[in-house]
């Protein structure tokens, strides 16, 4: 038995919403999952770069054992109907870049739990798939919009459930994503974050979190301006993406542009505009990123309303 | 010439939305300035206790001279034209109960600044008043809703502007405001905030409001009854308000209550709940104080969609 999953890239935190915002982009990692006939081989896990985008050696230091985050989802897959993941191979087909602020590692964590499900006869239902998924991410800003697809505002509570609402993206609002050519691990840039921060910065995120909220419900594009600022994360976090701050300055000079944020904890950049003005705005990023020799790639993308999918499920 | 200028009630933070949440309610302060002939009597200001709910002996310690905040909300808008105030005589007829978390100072902010613009011809806009109340209060969740009405998300931006929006209350959740016979004075309420909290605790927060917002504008009773927590006040100021855990604790049998919260910085309550066993819900929370002998007024409210307004300008 062969199952193939379709899992989107997601962008998290988009301002205000440090470890609780996410939206998903149309682009995707796959993640199969094959039965194999030969006893004792094991679990065999795969990785390939499937776009220019993704370099064959950047997944080079990807875990591909039982410690990896995709062996571990199976596993749990396995061990809730009291089994152990025997032959399997697991190939991923990667068009995410690793360590960018792009739910690579949500991706095949999503990929491989679907994956894992359809092959054992779907022993779980999507609410725990969400709930167990982020609880091997640890947050579940990412994980939401993979699975569910859209902008999605998410919280898992203390006994593990998730609780989440789907919200819909203005059509006149374009997402522009500055992708540069260096990792930043998503450990890095947590443990740069304090463990207590001001209250007036904590009042700060709160308003920008409901003004963010109170934008999108009502395509408010003046109030998304005030939103999209952060005190929680980016930061701290500026003196990991070198540019950052100078891509932020230059494009004060466009009006349409609504803000510019960490993609999750980067290195990636997330530009929320007015759809005008883009390649404009694209250069800005380029040329400024330039000067620091850095290397980028940008597209402007829609909003991937779709979640994971089971593309095959051969018998 | 006189002016009469009536002010709601308000309730403020609402759970999650620490000095940015705020909503009116239909009990009123109203502030009248006339313009004295008797040249050297100066600024005499008097407060009348109007209601059952507010006791002329609670306004005793109210400063009346030139320390208090309607003097100087007077004095702003005077100096604004470059005079100072001369012989007015400012009479406020208080329905609001004092340092109960219902806005009563904002309201007489408000109030005064209204009235004294009004006598003066004037000389400020709706959003320069707002600012100026604001920079009296120190903070903007009461002001904007005893300004504009409403349910209000606003922000004081570091240039003095305030950003907000009013949202829609959902008709069907009732508000229920209790308010017990002891003042919680809200500099005490604030001294025992801290002045950092944990990242963890912020996070928890801005969500809460983002959901507070998505609830609102989809009008779900479930994803409310998640809103309305919160971290970042109400903990520290539990011990301020006898009887409120063990309220909350009594409410969580009654599946139609979304949430109990301090108004404001206490000493109210405010409940919100669907709208049914409401006579249930005020009994318990009367029965809950009455154990700690504690005596209370408890109403259920509609919000009040208008904000300050002019009731009487006499030449």
């Amino acid at each position: 038995m062969k199952v193939s999953v379709k899992v989107p890239a997601t962008t998290a935190n988009i301002g205000p919403g440090f470890d609780c915002l996410g939206l998903a982009l149309p682009i995707y990692n796959t993640v199969t999952i094959e039965e194999t006939v030969l006893p004792g081989t094991g679990v065999e896990i795969n990785v390939f770069a499937d776009s220019d985008i993704v370099e064959q050696s950047s997944l080079e230091h990807i875990p591909l054992d039982n410690n990896s985050i995709v062996y571990k989802a199976v596993e749990l897959l396995y061990n809730m109907i009291g089994q152990s993941p025997a032959e399997l191979r697991i190939n991923i087909h990667s068009n995410i870049p690793i360590a960018r602020g792009l739910g690579s590692s949500s991706s095949v964590i999503v990929g491989a739990l679907y994956a894992a499900n359809e092959l054992l006869g779907r022993p779980a239902d999507d609410l725990a798939l969400l709930s167990i998924a982020c609880e091997i991410e640890g947050h579940p800003d990412n994980i939401t919009p993979a699975i569910v697809g859209g902008l999605v505002l998410s919280s898992q509570e203390d006994d593990g459930s998730v609780v989440y609402r789907k919200l819909v993206w203005p059509e006149d609002w374009a997402l522009t994503i500055c992708i540069p050519d260096f990792e930043l691990p998503t450990d890095i840039a947590r443990s740069v974050l304090p463990a207590d921060v001001p209250i007036k910065d904590a009042i700060f995120n709160a308003k920008r979190l409901g003004m963010f909220i109170q934008a999108v419900n009502t395509k408010d594009s003046e109030l998304m301006k005030f939103a999209l600022q952060d005190r929680l994360h980016q930061p701290y976090r500026m003196k990991l993406v070198p540019g950052l701050s100078s891509i932020i300055e230059n494009l004060k000079h466009f009006d349409n542009v609504l803000g510019c944020v960490l993609s999750g904890a980067g290195s990636s950049i997330l530009i929320i505009s007015e759809k005008s003005n883009l390649d404009k705005i694209r250069n800005v990023v380029k040329e400024t990123w330039a000067e620091q020799n850095i290397k980028c790639e940008i597209r402007t993308l829609p909003i991937e309303n779709n979640g994971v999918q089971i593309i095959n499920n051969e018998d």
